[in-house]
């Protein structure tokens, strides 16, 4: 163990994850105490992003209540509970996970396993570290099973996100033709002037046509979808023959609905990503060289733009202002800053 | 070419995929002549499949109209176009699929690929020849399915239906346990007098409860499904993390309907099958040799029983009658018999 470290925190407590946040409460509790192969990160920046927002509604993964919520955040080692990854990291600026169990990064400090920490490269600020994990690990993992997977040409939904943005940079940069999905005509011009060659409104009236058209011109056969419901299916219909979609996120709320014949004639497959099962299928070495690579982009292409920076008492505030734009840059918590 | 084919024949021909059975008539026109790599097969026996019925609704694969429909019979080869294949086959007994595109088998003679005739056993009437390929090769592709993959345990729905009694035959055989997903009581009992042990009703109050449970204890991995609609998801979702539905029929006529967390978190997949693509990535050899093991269970594990045998002229009154209840044995059409 190391140095000054007080024996109680601040925290944010969640009590029920039925999307009311007055079951969020600031609380003081004890500084918890790391196990062996953990170690205890005190917390410098952490965001709020889309699943937080699910998890607090009970749509997410579950926990044992209350809990703090918060999955992703920068900050410094201080304390190891043992082992040899994790004393190496005492000392160390990281970005780190929160526990599968157990509290997670909106809080002064925070336990988790050595594994789940990712040392920073010294040119990345802890506040771009701050978002590391979520979004540019998730980018650049599904760009990788783009280019494993030898797809010439790949379609996204919720492009306009701020992974969708990270995936649009990497595709220019692996010179991989993507067709970006949107909502909005806003975000049609927006992802355009990003250098975004291909963007479909799904709102136009034409758009299941031009989508279909647009995927068999670039043979696009692979697509990511986080929006669900309707929308995934509706892609997978328009991809030609074999066509696979990976669905990593839920937006819409509603089951994803599909085409049956698409399986049966058309040999169509739907697959599933979650980074946590991503990261548990690399070995230790294979993830930090993974992380390391992501870092080099993390400044560029997979920036993160940050919107605002809260302490813990403003976290209503912040939720609430993220849940009304979440395309509209992230919302970190400082908890330790004065 | 050989001897005395007349030059026109009897055959069923639809107008309109819309399910309206006026639009099927009994009309005289010319016997098809091969080209190269096809065979003439003068029809014995041609079972209506519920293929069929979704076919002449126009919810299966689109064929250019008018067309005789009718997608397997047994017959013999009368005359070849010429091609090794096609000529080693002159004479003898096979069961064949119809062309993609083109005429099918519900008339007195079809041209088809060789590639898509299968020499029948001595001891294989031309009876069970007829049901040879669409229930049958299907029940043995699938089973491979689930023993390549080395899955401890697999589940079914519309387990009641003439395939799936074969996949219970053949899942008793080959010792891989099999959950049978069935939707009235009456079938429970059925199944249950075939030796199948479990059957679930999914009309059952707890179905979801018991079906969970069950898929759990028996490590079930992968489920082959004929309804889609709801009944796929609910499917999915009782099954542990890795689990894996292959969609081949969608009798609930409705689309798949999946929780976009079962991709997401448990890794869950969704592939399809259709005999057609199996049979095209196994080389003309490994067909063959499937084709022939399969036969060796045609009196056995893989028979078909047979409700009725009825001339082409009794075709509407056929259809209805098997329309009204699919699970009690096969309609032949026999085009030649007088």
């Amino acid at each position: 163990m190391s140095l000054s470290i007080s024996s109680t925190m601040r925290a944010l407590e969640i009590r029920a994850l039925d999307g009311n946040l007055e079951n969020l409460a600031l609380v003081e509790k004890p500084v918890p105490r790391p196990d062996k192969g953990e170690v205890l990160v005190r917390i410098a920046a952490s965001p709020i992003n889309p699943s937080d927002l699910m998890f607090l509604r009970g749509m997410y993964v579950k926990k044992k209540l209350p809990v703090v919520p918060g999955f992703e955040a920068s900050g410094t080692v201080v304390a190891s509970g043992g082992g040899l990854m994790a004393r190496a990291l005492i000392g160390k600026r990281v970005a780190c996970a929160a526990p599968y169990n157990g509290d997670g990064t909106w809080a002064e400090y925070m336990v988790t396993s050595a594994k789940f920490c990712i040392p920073l490269r010294k040119n990345i600020s802890l506040e771009q570290g701050a978002s590391l994990i979520v979004n540019p690990l998730t980018a650049w993992a599904l760009l990788d099973i783009a280019k494993a997977g030898r797809h010439r040409a790949v379609a996204q939904t919720a492009a306009a996100s701020a992974l969708g943005k990270m995936i649009i940079r990497l595709g220019q940069r692996f010179d991989i033709p993507l067709i970006n999905i949107v909502r909005r005509q806003e975000q049609v011009e927006l992802l355009q002037s990003l250098g975004a060659k291909y963007v479909l409104n799904s709102s136009a009236a034409n758009f299941d046509d031009d989508l279909k058209k647009l995927c068999q011109d670039l043979h696009v056969s692979l697509a990511f979808d986080a929006v669900a419901g309707e929308m995934a299916g509706r892609v997978l219909s328009a991809m030609p023959k074999q066509g696979r979609i990976i669905i990593y996120g839920g937006l819409s709320e509603q089951p994803c609905r599909f085409d049956p014949r698409g399986f049966i004639f058309e040999d169509k497959h739907v697959d599933g990503f979650w980074l946590s099962t991503w990261l548990q299928s690399k070995n230790t070495l294979g993830r930090m060289r993974m992380a390391m690579q992501a870092q080099k982009f993390l400044a560029g292409d997979l920036k993160t733009e940050v919107r605002a920076r809260l302490p813990l008492e403003e976290a209503i505030s912040g939720l609430q202002q993220y849940a009304s734009g979440m395309t509209e840059g992230k919302i970190l918590f400082m908890p330790n800053r004065n």
